[in-house]
């Protein structure tokens, strides 16, 4: 079966209750489009655990804190459709900004303070819009399961306690990074480097496996950890900026005073005008 | 069949899944218990139009801004299954507080400029907390179709924009008032009133038809509304206390200007120390 491109909400109701009525468990994939490997694992976890696959693709206008950034994010819906035919996804869900959001919405969803470090600290409004959009989505698609990305982790861990917070109905599986073999995270805004970039991108995974190291090691102040993970960042690579490099608790996202149990060790590098973002778990010795 | 009393999230979910297998359409009345005949009229409309029906019980600590209020909401639940036997409810769902708030939210939901002005104005934080419990409920037992007194106009305003703002898979019922036959509205806390606070307590309604009156006769200026409608409020009963007599848009909650179009004309009346709300709908002379 080829992949459905649904461009209306109503649509997207209608193809779901059929398949509900035919008792088959919905997979939903939420994605900004300008798929890459990283989404196809995504999509292929979803096709293993369930009978039908939606992958959404919508640019959300609010999770942008910079109208700059939302123009220039890349759209490649032809390319996004080819792979999820390939793949095997049923339901494309692409609608438009028109269609998600009719009127500025009067109620909306705060995410509390596992927004007050990393991203949300340095993208205002970031994570209320993610939220915003992830709730919508679950309205319209009713997904059984969820499926996102570990790179994102501060997302994932907020989608986790939005959904335990509000009860939704939905399951949340977080799935690995995918990594290019010299250790870059896929991401959608890889695209966006240049062919020295590229190469100069790879200095925020080698700084998080430093981290992970130091912290495998043995060492339990988080801004030491910091200082030596930082030192991979070329100082003399002045298209390099590290906007931060945090070391939190997997699960609410604050900041530990001292590593005592597993940690998510998390980074954003700025690389010319492109803004890359990576993690890791890392444990301490038992 | 006779209704089932169901204490955790967990068990209703289980009854809900087995029901959707089945393929009926579930209707849900959310209530904090105390029921008298409005809520009856809401539940025997949800069985005319829904195969199962399932009433809430929940006094959402939430939505109330006053500590003693809380504690002195009536709780009547041994009444309250009666009356839902009597009328074919099929799930009573009445969890403690620890169920449906294990731990204190950090992802809720915010109601916007709806809750600006009326019961919002003088209930900092209600209506957040009422559109917190009713997403919650909506998202543990998955209703097709939820229904809400009329009474509570602005509560059913603020939860009709949170269910299209948040593509939200719920369609929402209103249903009219229920009046006792000197028009005093039914509500759960009519039972706190005193003999003669019962018979001061039909002055809200009397001021409300007497703004009805007014509108249909053609009066567009709303403070000259609001003035001769709250005279009919007794100035030489010292039991009483008008809160607020509002004339407002009956979709966005905001007061009008000019009387130009359907309105919703509410009030809120302290009697001794209950606090009472009513409200009709009123239209100019066409």
């Amino acid at each position: 079966m080829s992949t459905e491109l649904v461009a209306s909400i109503g649509d997207m109701r209608d193809r779901i209750s059929e398949v509900r009525r035919s008792g088959a468990i919905v997979g939903l994939v939420p994605t900004m489009g300008a798929l890459h490997a990283g989404h196809a694992r995504l999509i292929e976890q979803a096709r293993a655990e369930c009978q039908r696959v939606a992958v959404s693709i919508f640019v959300n206008p609010l999770q942008f804190d910079r109208e700059d950034d939302f123009r220039r994010y890349p759209r490649t819906l032809q390319a996004d459709r080819e792979l999820c035919d390939r793949v095997g996804v049923d339901f494309v869900f692409a609608p438009s900004v028109e269609e998600m959001y009719p009127m500025p919405a009067e109620c909306t969803v705060e995410v509390g303070r596992l927004a007050d470090h990393l991203c949300g600290r340095f993208r205002p409004g970031h994570f209320r819009g993610v939220a915003m959009v992830v709730m919508k989505l679950f309205g319209i698609v009713r997904p059984e399961v969820a499926y996102f990305g570990d790179k994102d982790a501060q997302q994932l861990a907020i989608i986790r306690r939005l959904v335990a917070d509000l009860n939704v109905p939905v399951r949340i599986v977080g799935v690995s990074t995918v990594r290019e073999p010299d250790g870059l995270a896929l991401s959608s805004r890889n695209r966006q480097l240049g062919q020295a970039g590229r190469q100069s991108a790879t200095a925020l995974f080698r700084a998080l496996q430093e981290a992970d190291r130091q912290i495998a090691g043995g060492d339990t102040d988080p801004e030491h950890v910091k200082r030596r993970a930082a030192a991979e960042i070329p100082g003399d690579d002045r298209s390099l900026k590290l906007e931060y490099l945090e070391i939190v608790d997997p699960d609410d996202m604050q900041p530990v005073g001292r590593i005592a149990g597993p940690v998510r060790v998390a980074g954003a590098l700025w690389v010319g005008s492109t803004r890359l973002i990576d993690n890791v778990l890392s444990r301490p010795p038992t």
